[in-house]
């Protein structure tokens, strides 16, 4: 096998053989994948998740994971957030010329190993190859089942509602950007497969309403979507917010508002008001929930405007956030 | 709307809503892509066909197609190749900056027209955007469901099979080509969803044991793969490959082999013998099958070396045909 990736990989030929045999099917090893078939066939469910995101962070690997764990984590948890179990994920690889095995074998390793954490079993891939510098983008699609016949939608959140986040806000984000900026800190990204959390709510039955992972834009992007989408206003506390000294420290130095901040393993939960005790205790002894927290409410005031969100500040005033305006952080994942 | 696509488009937050809003949401207007969760919930089936494939063919525009109807009709194809019919596409795209919104815009609208015409629903997208020179990357998955109950597999061609193939080889490749190197000529892609030949061989009850669709690589490339994974030797003959006179000059000129030139819209077809006729039938009455041909069969000769894929030449000689060695033509989907 070459150091490095060249055309030829991308040919669909003996090279293209030789890269998916030295590189993904030890990796991948499952019988769907393995029978190298156009498609692969497996069991349904009356009723289907599907989801997609490509995934072009840099740099390819950070502190606590890279892009391979990355891809699986987002689309783990975009199905997650329908209250759908994911089942079957799909894979496309786009690699640059000049990338090299090394790095692409690390990679295609942490996708293995988050896909088994996250009891997903990849089902199919496809491999292109383009011009460029040893980059690597990454497509993932997932399907997944309504193991616990309930449809979440973001439409569902209703007045007097409490809204709760799963753990500590802007780790991904501080750790992307900390890397690219090579500022010394023991932040790490928080990307993880939220399956546990989610599973552990439907199976005890919480009146669940609404569930979003948080990713770019950050809490206050995902949160005023979700009043939108629910033509509620949500009102969260600023003190309530978990987020790490570190994070903070960062944010401080920067000038960054962790409010915006990118995550990618945290999920807001919106429950009905009687069950935010038990959704919180069952969040907290949850894999990756240990830090939840309970940070508002859904607005029980019927004259109030729709579609907004507030911030209590600690001095008492309220800020009514906006959904990310400009840039944000480029290819954050 | 910009002139053209910058980072901010990537953001996750106002800009990008504003692209999603004046470029895919019009295209793609649908009850389940519209409700914008973060996975699109839809019927299932009891056995589902999962797929992906990801495009990064240049030029995004060339006679007879685009990368908007490549991506949908690769993977169209893939779950046809199972004997799944397509029915759920997701899509991914990456984004270069400087991509004109005009081209973006009618690359969208062509995966639309292409959707509608292989009668599949674009349930779930994303949209990231990198640095770049105005390069379109786009990621397709799919899901089929096996209406008529069958699962093809590529393993199943069995001894005296006959082999057909849809149409005329090589049309896409020699677009492609031809546009790179400015050659003037009349000759077209064949990019095409082939659900209605598919369609018709499985409702009409034809005996079909083997489909692929003949993408890089091409036909001796899949034909020889398909030898190896059915443990059986195939026989072809050179004069009944279909190639039209202009992409026979095209090869002629540049010392090109028909049997290695990609498709976009062309099958192998292997059916238990005493169908061969009725398959014929069926194929060339079917949109975009009108060109169909019996190439060859598969070798009865239980001594024979397997997976093997010979061509009788036109002058008597039996050529031993191996995969594409090499790069092929890089980009070519």
């Amino acid at each position: 096998m070459e150091k490095v990736i060249t055309m030829a990989h991308g040919s669909g030929g003996k090279t293209t053989g030789e890269l998916i045999g030295a590189i993904f099917a030890n990796e991948f090893d499952n019988e769907i994948l393995n029978r190298m078939e156009d498609a692969a066939a497996v069991d349904g469910s009356k009723r289907i998740a599907m989801t997609t995101d490509s995934f072009v962070v840099t740099p390819l690997e950070y502190p606590g994971g890279d892009v391979g764990r990355l891809c699986i984590c987002g689309t783990v948890n975009d199905l997650l957030s329908r209250g759908a179990i994911p089942k079957y994920i799909t894979c496309g690889f786009i690699l640059e010329e000049g990338l090299e095995t090394e790095t692409l074998k690390r990679i295609v390793h942490s996708m293995a190993e988050t896909a088994r954490e996250a009891n997903v079993i990849i089902v199919a891939g496809d491999t292109k190859v383009i011009e460029g510098n040893g980059g690597l983008y990454i497509n993932t699609a997932g399907v997944g089942f309504f193991d616990y016949d309930r449809e979440i939608s973001a439409e569902d959140a209703k007045d007097g509602d409490a809204i709760l986040v799963s753990g500590t806000m802007g780790e991904h984000h501080a750790t992307i950007l900390g890397s690219r900026m090579s500022i010394a800190n023991d932040i790490e990204s928080d990307n993880a497969p939220l399956t546990d959390i989610v599973g552990a709510l439907l199976k005890n039955k919480v009146d669940v309403h609404v569930l979003r992972d948080i990713t770019r834009g950050g809490l206050a992007t995902v949160l005023k979507e979700l009043a939108k989408a629910s033509e509620s206003t949500f009102v969260v506390e600023d003190e309530k917010i978990p987020v790490s000294p570190q994070v903070r420290d960062f944010c401080g130095l920067l000038g960054l508002d962790p409010y915006y901040m990118g995550n990618e393993g945290k999920m807001v939960c919106i429950v009905d008001a009687k069950y935010a005790d038990k959704a919180l205790e069952i969040m907290k002894a949850s894999k990756y929930g240990q830090d939840a927290a309970l940070i508002g409410y859904v607005q029980k005031n019927e004259a109030a405007e729709k579609g907004m969100l507030y911030s209590k500040t600690s001095i008492g005033g309220l800020r009514n956030l906006d959904i990310l305006q400009g840039e944000g952080l480029p290819r954050i994942c």
